[in-house]
């Protein structure tokens, strides 16, 4: 075991030595406990990187990741020495911080700390799941988490962990790398918590242990496996650069090269030939074999017991997450009286019929399910007691929501959704980021999507989220404006494979909008259409509440040849080939975007002229500020003629 | 006392239905607790609501307005019983959630969970820095805040509460309304810590109390504010909806009215007559003026220490704080070299020119200083022992350091500054926008600023970052280009009174710009200016470490008449008149943005090209990334043909 943690250890340090760039101080600090747990406890295959039971590992400080793909390498994963050797270099499968996608055997993208802390409770929750559907014989897979001290500083980790420590999930481990040392400091100057009594408080069970004294580290991952009501922490006393004859124990090895003497210093005392880089030896190769032997004896197990299993059926079609042909019609079918509604609404009605044919569409809100419409009827809460259920209540905890779904989109068996007011998604942007970069289909409901939340004011009322939105690379926004587009942004979202969609709802109620005869549902798809209007002279491109509003302008107009468009997805408009989108906005045409939001950036669509709102909200009555903001078809028409003159 | 309980209750009732919006739950629960602490601790002066020495009084579940606005207009602040019946209302002085400037005796802003809970620590430790420098007997105020299940389930409440423990902020004091119900659901089916024990793994002191029993409040109460060491929470068990017969201790009457029939049969159970509204009785006037009597002793009492105070001077100063004339010449003067450096390291210098000059500018980071160069030298930390340094140590914390930030912001005594790295501005956008809507001074510096960061990657590489902080409404979002830059955007920074400003510095070196013999480092301040180039065919716009290379663009690019502009300051420059602005960029040219960013938003100053990164970064060598991305003077050359043709 010895020589397997040192493996590691030299592993990573040749890694930063070669980049010259990267972090020695946690691979250091944590081989030991990591060769113990990849060793006799982590449960995987690597010839087969996606078996759907494999307990998972989740470097959270992503920083570390030289030991993470020291890791792999060793211990059998597609990934060769020539990428350890072009550690951090372009198009490397060895980039600075875990990217999931990149690398097989990576599990979860991280380095934002405290992400992959709350995204193991996601992984974990995903195992309650579908062990509640499919049996705990087939689903049993634990989630381990290497966490820092740099996480669990991070608000966002303690949201997690009240949720993993109330929903009682025994099978989420964290292993705390504590090593007293953060960048700058040791973390005396600014952190000093009694971590156990810390987490005990939120319903975990907590162990400290000696993180280089390889028996007491068998024991401690023992007992947390064996732990059947509380989630557990054990916290690794370790040090960090261990090793290190000068530089460990200080801030310095944790983010720097340790220099070609030091490096050499550190395989000395380590008792490794100092000359040498790259080097498994013989003997630990041997090692590693009969450990794999010994994990592809239990993947075997369980692959005969899955391929003559029950549920075998259900599972695989679970995780191809098909969406029935029906599905688009019976949607539609459910605004066809073409009601006046808030698109909240519109979305609840929605979620009904998506839930009732797609297993693996579970969600919730941060405590807003009354005012998000988010609830799913025709299930039950996820509890403690029962994950039968599809209603996650993840409490006032936005930002963990978005990770804990991050880490069910992880997993590839779900269509996650979370729900809160559109502008607390400033409170998980951070996760929708994530979510994009690393291509997670996940489902981000924004309800309350502009100043018309009314009483509540300026702190409740969006004015820059959409536009902000907008700007994430491979994020789609929707902002639907009736049933219709409410129907087809659900479509959108959830046959999206390659990132994350965000539907923006209103509170208040909007028409259903009267179309074109030759409009088709799919038309929402291409993100922009033509709502009404021949060849115009000038085009009102609307979003959202404010489609209605353009007609209505429209009528009052009536000496203008104008023309409607609806966008209700950017990204998705932009993306049709030239010749639609000059269909849709020809260029002689002059453009006016109206949206109850910032105007920079529609300039892309209109070249200059733009209708919005460049100050915050009010506190009144939605209709009331709607008047004072102009944002009524009076309002609009009288913008749109100064604007022509 | 049970009186004055009862008429914060009917009048916040009274509001609620007058409004029919609003959230009567809080206030009917939290209504003795207040009536206690404002009767018989809290010390202020509703004639003098700036009293440098004032107990605070935050209401952190800010949509308990109701209960706020009848504190104050109880207790004799400016706000009448006319505004009170304006609830909600278009321009009321009592609008849906606290907002700090619109009403007299409102501390901050609060709404967005868990934000005034992180103020609260700011404006605490305010009080023990403003003791170091001007002595105990000044400044000894008391924080106190109404925090609720929602806000301590937000992580940026554990953040703080940890950093306020390890800081010993003994003179705050968390007044927590502990009902057990939020807005949809029990507080069970979601969160079910024991808050006293995570509070006290967190260096606090911890008692639990029946917020209805007045004599047990008072003592609870009384307890914290001899405690000597240690922040307090005191969880007040309370029944939220207290006196409704039908809707106590329910969901709904967290965020609902009552309703007129429900609102009266609560007055019947509060023993006040039903069918009146906005009452106050004689007695409880005559109670209150009492109480008000004593209240003024005390101001009367710190006023006259004051007056004679040797500090008074310093403290007058200090809480103008006024920039020197000498100091832009200063500043300017450490950059005169004119050397290649990275613009975080030309901050790292203007920061220690400022402390030098100016006592309030204080700061710190995220546990990176050695990364974003923001210590201040000639100090010590801010530690438990001693408050007299300037040097915070907020750990990874990003979040609450905005808000704490905030926090001394909201006591006008300081310029307080904040740094991490830029893709870290998501962490922490919800209290920059927060600082924004309520014209804080608070200077938020990021650097690492564009995919420059290089082996890191991209999950640290900010593209959308600087774009997204420009939609922010009354935020001035600054990237110098070099040290000239650097310095102006500093005095742009400190010099503004009425919102929060963004410094964005590179990692990576950029050489000082040769500017125009007219050039006055003043133009800085304009926003934009023209670096180079007469009459132009085509001017490109550039900001930050783009704009040196802009001007190699425009070496090679020598057949073509071309400007260079530099924009360090869009939201600036678009505050300039007409002719300043056509005088920059004149309409006839053609004209380019070059940002190492997305490109969305910069065609309202182009109309249409744009040069920057619409995908996410990489992880290599930041020069191997600027070649790749075209990001070269070369590259950029070519690019800039390409848009011409």
């Amino acid at each position: 075991m010895k020589n397997i943690a040192n493996t590691l250890r030299t592993l990573s340090i040749d890694q930063v030595e070669s980049a010259n760039s990267g972090h020695p101080g946690l691979p250091l600090g944590a081989a030991d406990f990591c060769a113990v747990l990849w060793s006799k406890f982590l449960r995987f295959n690597p010839k087969d990187p996606n078996w759907l039971n494999r307990d998972r590992f989740i470097l959270s400080a992503g920083h570390g990741s030289a030991l993470l793909y020291s890791l792999l390498h060793l211990y059998g994963y597609n990934l060769s020495i020539e990428e350890l050797k072009r550690f951090r270099q372009w198009e490397s499968k060895t980039p600075g911080h875990p990217e999931y996608g990149m690398t097989e055997g990576v599990e979860a993208t991280t380095g934002p700390l405290g992400q992959g802390t709350a995204n193991a409770v996601g992984v974990a929750l995903s195992a309650k799941l579908l062990a509640a559907r499919y049996g705990e014989d087939l689903f049993n897979y634990r989630t381990f988490a290497l966490v820092s001290d740099g996480d669990l500083m991070e608000g966002i980790s303690t949201e997690a962990a009240s949720l993993a420590g109330h929903l009682r999930l025994n099978n989420l481990i964290y292993l705390y790398d504590d090593n007293k040392i953060s960048l700058a400091d040791p973390t005396e100057v600014c952190f000093s918590e009694d971590i156990s009594k810390k987490f005990e408080s939120m319903g975990w069970f907590a162990q400290t242990c000696d993180g280089h004294d390889h028996s007491a580290i068998e024991a401690a991952i023992s007992r947390a496996t064996t732990e059947l009501e509380r989630p557990s922490i054990i916290c690794f006393r370790t040090t960090i650069g261990f090793g290190s004859p000068n530089k460990s124990n200080t801030s310095d090895v944790h983010g720097s090269p340790l220099g070609a003497d030091e490096a050499k210093k550190t395989k000395l005392a380590l008792g490794v030939d100092p000359e040498k880089s790259f080097v498994v030896s013989t003997e630990v190769k041997n090692e590693i074999d009969s450990i794999l032997k010994s994990k592809e004896g239990d993947f075997k197990a369980w692959m005969s017991k899955f391929e003559a299993h029950p549920n075998k059926k259900s599972v695989l079609s679970h995780l191809q997450k098909n969406l029935p042909i029906e599905l688009t019609q019976e949607l539609l079918a459910a605004f066809s009286d073409g009601k006046t509604d808030a698109t909240r609404n519109l979305s609840g009605k929605a979620i009904q019929v998506l839930a009732k044919h797609l297993p693996w569409f579970i969600g919730g809100s941060a405590d807003l399910e009354p005012s998000t419409k988010t609830l799913i009827k025709d299930t039950t809460d996820i509890t403690k007691s029962s994950f039968s259920g599809k209603n996650i209540r993840f409490g006032v905890r936005e930002h963990a929501m978005g990770a804990i779904a991050n880490g069910l989109s992880y997993t590839k068996m779900w269509s996650p959704y979370t729900a809160t007011f559109h502008v607390f998604s400033d409170y998980m942007r951070p996760t929708i980021r994530l979510a994009a970069l690393s291509h997670l289909p996940t489902v981000f409901i924004f309800t309350h999507d502009s100043f018309w939340v009314g009483e509540d004011g300026p702190t409740h009322e969006p004015i820059e989220q959409t536009q902000s939105l907008r700007l994430i690379p491979n994020l789609h926004v929707w902002r639907p404006a009736d049933g219709v587009e409410t129907a087809m942004s659900y479509i959108g979202a959830l046959s999206r494979k390659d990132g994350p969609s965000t539907l923006l709802f209103t509170r208040q109620n909007v028409p259903a909008l009267k179309r074109k005869d030759n409009f088709k549902a799919e038309d929402v798809l291409k993100g922009g259409y033509i709502v009404s209007g021949d060849e115009p002279d000038v085009i009102l491109i609307a979003t959202g509440s404010e489609v209605s509003l353009a007609l209505d302008a429209k009528e009052i107009l009536s000496d203008i040849k104008i023309r409607v468009v609806s966008m209700p997805c950017v990204e998705l408009f932009l993306a049709q080939d030239k010749a639609y989108q000059e269909n849709v906005l020809p260029s002689k045409a002059t453009k006016i975007s109206i949206e109850a939001g910032v105007t920079w950036g529609w300039e892309k669509l209109t070249g200059g002229n733009c209708i919005g709102i460049d100050r915050y909200g009010a506190s009144a009555p939605g209709g009331e500020i709607a008047k004072r903001f102009g944002f009524t078809a009076e309002g609009i028409a009288e913008k749109v003629r100064k604007l022509l003159k």
